[in-house]
C-alpha cells in the first residue's frame, strides 16, 4: 500500500527531523519527500510519500506524540470517489470519462448530473448514471434542493463542476468544505462572472485562459489550483474565443484534478500549496 | 525603398481588387500582404509591403481616386524616432538599449528622460542622452511640464514608458495619440493600477503577466498591443514575482515595439488589429 | 455555401490583382484572404474564403483564363470523411471521437480501424463501425494488404494514424499522396523512430513534444503541419513521459486535423505554407 | 550567512532523517530543503538551505559520521567568479552584463574573452575588461592555448560559452570539470552541430528552440540544465528564425546560470537533477 501524508504546522527548528523519525522508526522508505516553509505566515507545509503495511492510527498517533499540534492527514493511495455536474457542454466532460475509463485520473466517476438532458447518451455510453434534475419551473432553492438529493445519493469525495453553469448558495457549498473543484472559462480574476469571453473580446486581450478552483462562498473567488492560457488575436470573435477556450479548460481541469486527487494540494487561507 | 501601406475603410466588395490595381499601375510588386474584416464592425484592414521608387503623394492620390472614403497610411520603412521614459528599473531599458545598438528593434534612442538619477550611467554608457527631471518638490502638473519639455525638445515620434512609474495626465497624453506605449506588470485586466504583483499574491494566482499597450486618458484601459505569461507558484513571494516578472516585461515589451515600429498595428476603437 | 479557395504560382506582379478581379467578377465578397510568398523559391500562395451560389467549374475556368499556368483547388467547406487507425492507445482516438460528435472538427469518422480489438467498446459507443484486422502471424505485405481493403471500403478523404504503432510500406503510402496524417510522440527531428520518450528519457532533456505530420515514403520525415511542446524535469521516468505526453499528442494532432479539415494547409515541397 | 548543502549518496532508509538531526545538533533552521530519489538508479539527491553561522568543516565532518559514504557539497551563497566567452554576437553577452551590474544573476564577470573585436565597446561600457584573442593565422592548438592562458589569469569558478563558435578540444574541457556552461542554439539533440536554424529551415519544423548545457568532451552532448522554445512558421527564412532565436537563447541561459549560481544543479551521468 501507498500512503500520502500530509503535515501542516507552525514553523520551528526540527520538524522534518521529528517527522522522517517517526517513519524511521516505524521502517517505512520515504519514496518522495516535499516541503515548503511560507515565511511570511510562518507555517511548515509536508507531503510524503511511502510504501509499506502500517496501523496508519497509530502512525498518526506517534507523530501527534511527538509533535502535538500538527495537522495531520494521512491518505491510502486511492481513487477518489468523484460526482460530476454539467449544464450543456460535453468538452470538459468528454475528457473527464476518457481520462477516468483509461486509469489517467485516479478517480471512479459515480453520477453526473445535470439541469440538462443533453449529454446523457455520451455519459451512459460510458456506463455512467446520468441524473437530469431540471430546474425548469423551480424556485432556485428547491431546485438546489433535489441536486444536493441526487449528489448525496452518491456520498462523493469530490464534486467537480465540469461547465456546471449555475451559482450554487453558500449552504450548499458549506457542506462540501474543501471539496468542490469548479473550471471558470477565463484566467481569474480577471473576467469574474458571467460571459468571460464576452468580456475578454470587448477588452481585446491577446491571451485568454482558464482557472480551476475549490469553490468557496463567494464567486470566483476560491484557492485557485491551475490556470493555463492560450493565445489569441484580433480575428478571434468571443465565439472563437468560446471555441478555442475549450482546450484549454479541459486541460486545466484535468491538471488540478490530477493534483487534489493525489493528495498533493494544500488549502492555506484563499490559497494553495501544490507539491508537483 | 521599401513601404508600408495601411488602409482601413468600410467593407465591401472589390477592396482587394481595386488597392492591388493601383499597386499594380505603378508597377509595384507587393512582398507581403495581409487583409483582415471585422464582421462585428463591417471594417477593412490591409497592410501591403511594396519595394519601389514611387512618388508617395502620387500614389496615397491614386488609391483614394478610386476608394474616396479609405484611411491611407504609406509609410517607408524606417526607424523610428524614440524617447524613453523610465524611474527607477534597469530592466526594460537595459533591454530597448541593447536592441537599439545592435539592429533589433527599428528604432534610434533620442534621449531617456527619468524622474530618478538612478540610471544615468547605463544610458550614458551606450552614448544616449540622458534627463533627470526630478519630482520632488513640484507640483505634479509642473514635474509634468518639464517632461513635455524634455520630450518636445527630441521631437520624437513615439514615447515608450519602461517602467515609468508615474501617471501621465490626460491632457499630457492627448498630445500624443496612439504614440505613447506602456509596459504594465500585470496580465490586464487582472490587477489594474498600483502593485500588481502584490495584487497577484494576495489573489494566489499560478501565472502572471505583463501587458503592453497603447496610453490613452484611461489607466491601464488603452488597446492591447501585446501579452505574456510565465507560470509561477506558492513559493514566489510577491518580491518573487516582481524579479521573475522582469523577463516577461522586457520581452512583451519587445515585442510590442517590434510591432509598432515595422508598421504592423491598427488600432480601431479599444482595440489592436496586428498582422504579425 | 462557403468555399476555400487555394492558389499556388510562380510568383509576378498582379496575381492578387488578377483573382480578385475574377472574383469581383463573379460578385464574390472575400471574407478571408491570405497570401504568402516563399521568396527563396519565388512562390506564391494564395487562400480565399468566400460565400456564394457559384458554378464552380466556371469559377476555375475563368481563373485559369487568365492564369493558365496556376494551380487551383476549390474546395466547398464541408466535413472530410476519415478513417481513423489506431494500434492500443486510447487518448487520441479518444478525443477525435468527441471532438468529430460535438463537432469541434470538420470530419466523419466513417470507420477505426485497429491492429488490436483494445479499443472496440469505446468506439462502437460512438456508433460507429470498427474493424479489428490482427497482424498475428501474418506477412507484413498481407497485413497491410487487409487494412488497404478495410480502408478503401470506407472510400476516405483522409486517414489519421492515432497512434498506429506499424510502418507503412511506400506502396500503400502513395496510395494516398497527401492524404494520411500521422500523430509522431516526439518534437522532430528529435528522436526519430522507436521509443521517443525512451531516447528522450536517456538524454535527458527538459521538454518533450509531439509532431502531426503528412506521412510520405520516409520515416517520420513528412511534411510537418503542427508541433507542440511540454516542460518535464528530472522526476520523470520514461513512462511519465509517456504518460505526460499523451496531452501533447491529442492537442496537436487535434490542432493539425482542424487546419487540413478547414483546408488552410499548402504542401510546398517537404514543408507546410499553413494559413491559421 | 546563508548556506546551501548539497547530498549524494545511495538510497536508504533513514537518510533525511539522519541529516536533518545533523542540522538540529547545530541548531541550525531548514528554510528551503528538496529532495529527489532516482529509482532507476537508487540515487538520492538533497538540497538544503540555512541560515547560520557555522564552522564549515564541522558540519561536514559530523554528516561524514553519520553517513561516511556520501558525497557532500557546502557552499556559502555567494556570488560566483565568471569568465564569458563570445565570438561576434551580442545578445547574449548584452543580457548577462546587464544581469550582472543589476544583481539579477549572482555572478561577477571577471573578463570577456573573443576571437573578434567587436564586442569591446559594449563590455569596456560595462567597465570589464575585453581581451581580443585572434584565431586568424594561428593553429586551432595555438590559439586555444591562449584562450587558456587568458581565461587562466582570472581564475573563475565558472566559465559561460555566450555564443563563443568555435569548438573547445576534450583537453580544454576536462580542465573545468561541470564548470563549462554553453548555449546551444536548437532544441537539442534536433540539429546538432553548425547551423542548427538553417537545419530547422530545411526541415520545416514549427517550433524552434535554445538548450543550456555543460560542456563535455562530446559537441552539444553534455548535461542539458534548460530549454526552451518558441513557434515559428513558414513565413521565418533561416535568417529570421536566427533573429527570433536570440531571445529564446539568451533567456534560456539565463536562467540556467542563475540555476548554476544558486547551487541548484546535481549533474549525475549525463544528466542533471534541479531544484526548482
Amino acid at each position: 500500500m501507498t500512503y500520502h501524508l500530509l503535515i501542516q504546522a507552525l514553523d520551528r527548528m526540527g520538524l522534518i527531523h521529528a517527522i522522517s523519525g517517526v517513519l524511521y522508526d516505524f521502517g517505512l522508505n520515504i519514496e518522495q519527500n516535499n516541503e515548503f516553509v511560507d515565511k511570511a505566515h510562518n507555517r511548515f507545509f509536508m507531503r510524503t510519500e511511502f510504501s509499506g503495511s502500517i496501523d496508519e492510527e497509530m502512525l498518526v498517533r506517534a507523530i501527534k506524540g511527538r509533535l502535538p499540534d500538527v495537522l495531520i492527514k494521512l491518505c491510502p493511495k486511492s481513487k477518489k470517489r468523484v460526482v460530476v455536474m454539467v449544464t450543456r457542454e460535453s468538452h470538459c466532460l468528454g475528457d473527464l470519462l476518457l481520462r477516468a475509463r483509461y486509469g489517467e485520473l485516479d478517480m471512479d466517476i459515480q453520477a453526473v448530473i445535470s439541469n440538462h438532458d443533453r449529454l446523457r447518451d455520451l455519459v451512459e455510453g460510458f456506463g455512467i448514471a446520468y441524473h437530469h434534475v431540471s430546474h425548469e419551473g423551480l424556485d432556485r432553492d428547491v431546485h438546489e434542493g433535489r441536486i444536493l438529493d441526487a449528489v448525496l445519493d452518491h456520498d462523493p469525495e469530490y464534486l467537480v463542476l465540469a461547465k456546471y453553469m449555475r451559482i450554487l448558495s453558500p449552504e450548499f457549498v458549506n457542506r462540501f468544505p474543501h471539496r468542490i473543484i469548479n473550471i471558470h472559462h477565463s484566467f481569474l480574476p480577471a473576467f469574474v462572472g458571467a460571459s468571460p469571453y464576452r468580456q475578454a473580446y470587448d477588452r481585446g486581450v491577446k491571451i485568454i485562459g482558464a482557472t480551476a478552483h475549490f469553490v468557496n462562498e463567494d464567486l470566483d473567488d476560491g484557492p485557485i489550483i491551475t490556470q493555463g492560457v492560450i493565445p489569441i488575436n484580433h480575428t478571434f470573435s468571443a465565439e472563437d474565443m468560446t471555441k478555442a477556450g475549450r482546450d484549454v479548460e479541459k486541460q486545466v481541469l484535468a491538471r488540478a484534478l490530477k493534483l487534489v486527487f493525489d493528495d498533493r494540494v494544500f488549502i492555506f487561507g484563499k490559497k494553495t500549496i501544490i507539491f508537483e
